[in-house]
């Protein structure tokens, strides 16, 4: 951080963002702002501001830094900067907003200049190190284990709401080491299906009916991802063959991902095999996201995205066909990109992929 | 919300909060702005703007708004705004970061104000109407039931973790019709009942201790709030008194909820019982909060809060002592304020406030 930092010309980084704040000092608080010294004077102790309610937690999880004590997290950080001398300090334009930064502008006065540096922090959580793997992998197994009981227990089955579904893999997540869930589980039937992102009903499950299961196991703060589609016998023909297309397409898009090629290739990889069976317009969303302290993080995998693919960070691939009115059909994991073009990466998220007609 | 632009002198406002994007239309995705106009051409058709992932949710879910499906929602209302004429363009300053902010200014051109309009919405939503309190009592029943259950089970005593008592606690509240939790649940054992935001860990629950528990269930987007602190027998004569303390000043502040009240009167209330027995330093949090579609929102009930409080609204009150590594008492309630002075406010998390000794 602070060799970024000192080759972007900036003096000291004001981070505000809070999974940025956790990423580097380890304080998962709800109010918190960090400095960081490029160089110089104690650069190499952070200043983590937080309010009274978080100092026994500061002074636990962040041992490293000096914890300081203010409700005004940003300004008094800022202030403190200006008096240390800080020339030119950093801050997240991305994230601040036009009150705040308002409010940072008053603190630091005029003799210190705010530098927008957005997306700094989040350019190094994009390569995950051998510890946060561990616990993606440990969401990832939680949430394979609880589908596998889902699955196994009968759970997806005609007669049992979309709501009821959710809440016992939701349940099962919890049981099986999850500190929580990702995000809002999504279980969409039938019709339902076809919408890309539907949330959980009391529609009910019926026989014939895709079931589009979307979902994620928390644990330690990191994030799984994975879409698994069923199908509720009988299948129908059509079915088959649009389970088929994307798990096709799916193959490919995973194929694709190795370091140092393009995101725009990754997604291309996988919309080619959909738009080449005449579904182009039914794939409305990219292909994939880097996952990890956020459910979204970067690097965007779609066809406007910049940039190639980092060795070691952790991305979902993740194709859909949705058919309005009639069903959709998404699979996704979760992978870590291999480190030379050489290996395989590394599926995380191992619930098999084969239609399963339940 | 038209009156209110309208008074303020805007011509319209382009709301970028999702929550708040939510209150006003009913959408729940993750990406979408919303532009409403003061009054004049279309005024009581809101613009909804979302991406491509969203088309079939946004038509269901928002049918009384005009959709356009355009990644860039912000700017592309702000340049619909500009092309309709509109001169002084309200903005949610204390959303809008500092870098869409610029792309605002971008799309709106010179014709156009960027007005700040920081809270507006906010402000609207403190007020529940009987639909918003029917969701907050279902959510706080479940989460009454859940902690019932817990306690009946025999699920809080010695020899479980943290963890396991609020994984238990979480699953119940699904299992009693929450959708999900409205925060990580905090369970707190022994010395670590003296963190006001302790997240659970593996610490084992021993005879002897206070065991602190603050959670919420969330039903249909409206969040519950309640905190408990039991004691695992045998209960100490100075855990016997704290608890006492804690619950006469928790019950002054409920007492002190009525409209037009100071939110800094009703903070004073249960400050006061608190700071009289000697423990002024050791409650370092204010004393309740607004709650409803966020966990926390307006208003703040604390020593600097500006304002009264409003007929209607739903608040916590949740006054605590906390002792550091010897322990600490929370209770909080979550409540909806009378609509006259004569009334008495609305209590929603029922389950009983007496010491419980397990």
């Amino acid at each position: 951080m602070r060799e970024r930092l000192a080759n972007a010309g900036i003096d000291a980084m004001l981070v505000s963002d809070l999974v940025n704040v956790r990423y580097l000092c380890g304080f998962t608080g709800s109010n918190a702002a960090l400095l960081i010294r490029a160089d110089g004077k104690d650069a190499e102790t952070p200043v983590l501001a937080t309010d009274g309610r978080y100092r026994t937690q500061a002074a636990q999880q962040a041992p490293d830094a000096e914890i300081v004590i203010e409700r005004a997290c940003g300004p008094h950080l800022a202030r403190r900067a200006a008096a240390d001398g800080v020339r030119r300090l950093g801050f997240e334009s991305h994230v601040v907003t036009v009150d705040a930064f308002s409010a940072l502008t008053a603190a630091a006065g005029e003799q210190t200049e705010l530098v927008r540096a957005a997306g700094t922090v989040e350019a190094l959580r994009e390569v995950k190190d051998a510890g946060e793997v561990a616990l993606l992998r440990l969401a990832c197994e939680a949430a394979d284990a609880a589908l596998r009981d889902l699955v196994d227990g009968g759970g997806l089955r005609a007669g049992r709401t979309e709501k009821e579904v959710g809440r016992e893999l939701e349940s099962l997540m919890l049981e099986h080491g999850a500190d929580g869930t990702s995000f809002e589980t999504i279980v969409a039937a039938g019709p339902n299906s076809a919408i890309p992102h539907h949330r959980p009903t009391d529609a009910v499950l019926d026989a014939g009916d895709f079931v589009k299961i979307d979902f994620g196991a928390l644990v330690s703060g990191y994030h799984s991802d994975m879409t698994r589609t069923f199908v509720l016998a009988p299948a129908a023909q059509w079915q088959r063959d649009l389970y088929e297309l994307v798990a096709t397409a799916q193959h490919a898009g995973r194929e694709a991902l190795a370091p140092g090629v393009s995101l725009k290739e990754v997604d291309a990889a996988s919309r080619r095999v959909i738009a080449e069976a005449g579904y182009a317009d039914n794939f409305g969303h990219g292909l994939g996201h880097g996952v990890g302290l956020q459910i979204h993080e970067a690097p965007g995998i779609n066809a406007a995205a910049a940039g190639t693919l980092l060795a070691g960070s952790a991305v979902t691939v993740e194709p859909g066909v949705y058919l309005p009115d009639r069903g959709g059909v998404r699979i996704e994991d979760t992978l870590v990109v291999a480190g030379s073009e050489d290996d395989t990466s590394d599926l995380l998220t191992r619930f098999p992929k084969e239609l399963a007609i339940l």
